[in-house]
């Protein structure tokens, strides 16, 4: 599958390095086209790897990964362009994390809204599915790596792109514990986890932890 | 031990019951001497168990448990009177959720601040440690309902008064997986979770459910 990956951190190496190795044709998107670490995504993830503007990244994709800080997530989506977006299923792995105020961070935007919902709401016409944004960036394509079952949460608006987000996390990353909690606004409650996930990873002291729902 | 259950709600008559139980004696707080949930709380909770005003109650109490909704928290403490509070261990149960605006409810306090940090800045003089918000009540004093382990989360500034609140925990109700997350500044990441609960518990369609931390 030709796959864009929006955001050249180490969220979108990581996913885009993935992808490449599970056989997909993976274009990174950046603000231009020759940024460096979109330039060395293209030169070291392998031969179907390649990078480009937002824009170019957006068109190539069938699907796309939003990788992108919250803090430019709306401006990255507008510059890859709602004409390159529309009718396609963005998984949105992003936080409203805001660092300004110093550690911890607080959130841009919670409680009565989310980014997830900004996101819908600014691109009405892309399937936006909330997910793996709970969670380190090796254990969303690596749940194996703990033993013990885990959670990644899915939400969205869409029960089709959400049952095609569930298989692809399922069988591209290996995730057994998926639990879809409903529409995107549920997108509040997944992002307001991160006050307690960096407190866990302050005791932990590493970040390859998770939740596992149990009953 | 004589312990205070500030709230007549089910999380305090759940809470004074299994305290009773455990052959403590237990006084009630309510607004009112005659109110009618406290009297049949000491009424049919067996001969240890007595009702009495917020000050009453929190005066004969040698530790406090914090039950009543987070609303009215801070009125029901000064009711109860700083002078009965000070120097006493607070275990404080609320979360501030709002229903005003309908379902699922906001949270009246989060992000940079939480209702566990206004109760400690509002009564400097009382050790405060946050916990057993994050689940359901009959959960909170029978953990072992759910053979698998899962975790209760501890904060407060205090070190000795947060050590005594987990030994508590272990060995009145059961609790093995105790995670002390910091100073009461957590208090923000375990009442951000109550928004994903509530959405988990529509989910699930029953509240015995929790998270277990798993590495």
């Amino acid at each position: 599958m030709n796959i864009c990956v929006l955001g050249t951190g180490v969220v979108g190496n990581t996913i885009g390095a993935k992808l490449v190795d599970l056989g997909h044709s993976v274009m990174m998107g950046s603000r231009t086209s020759n940024n460096e670490k979109a330039t060395n995504f293209a030169r070291n993830a392998g031969s179907r790897a390649s990078h480009g503007t937002f824009a170019e990244a957006a068109a190539f994709g069938e699907i796309i990964f939003n990788c992108t800080k919250g803090d430019v997530t709306i401006d990255v989506l507008k510059s890859a362009g709602a004409e390159n977006l529309r009718g396609k299923i963005l998984l949105d792995l992003t936080n409203p994390l805001d660092f300004s105020k110093g550690f911890p961070p607080v959130l841009s935007i919670c409680n009565d809204d989310s980014l997830g919902e900004l996101i819908q709401r600014t691109f009405p016409d892309v399937y936006v599915v909330k997910t793996l944004n709970t969670m380190n960036c090796m254990l969303m394509v690596n749940p194996g790596s703990i033993r013990d079952k885990h959670a990644v949460f899915v939400c969205g608006n869409d029960s089709g792109s959400k049952g095609k987000v569930a298989d692809l996390l399922r069988h591209w990353f290996g995730w057994r514990e998926i639990i879809d909690l409903g529409d995107i606004t549920c997108a509040r409650g997944t992002e307001m986890v991160l006050p307690l996930w960096i407190r866990l990873y302050g005791k932990i002291q590493h970040p390859n932890f998770n939740f596992h729902v149990v009953m």
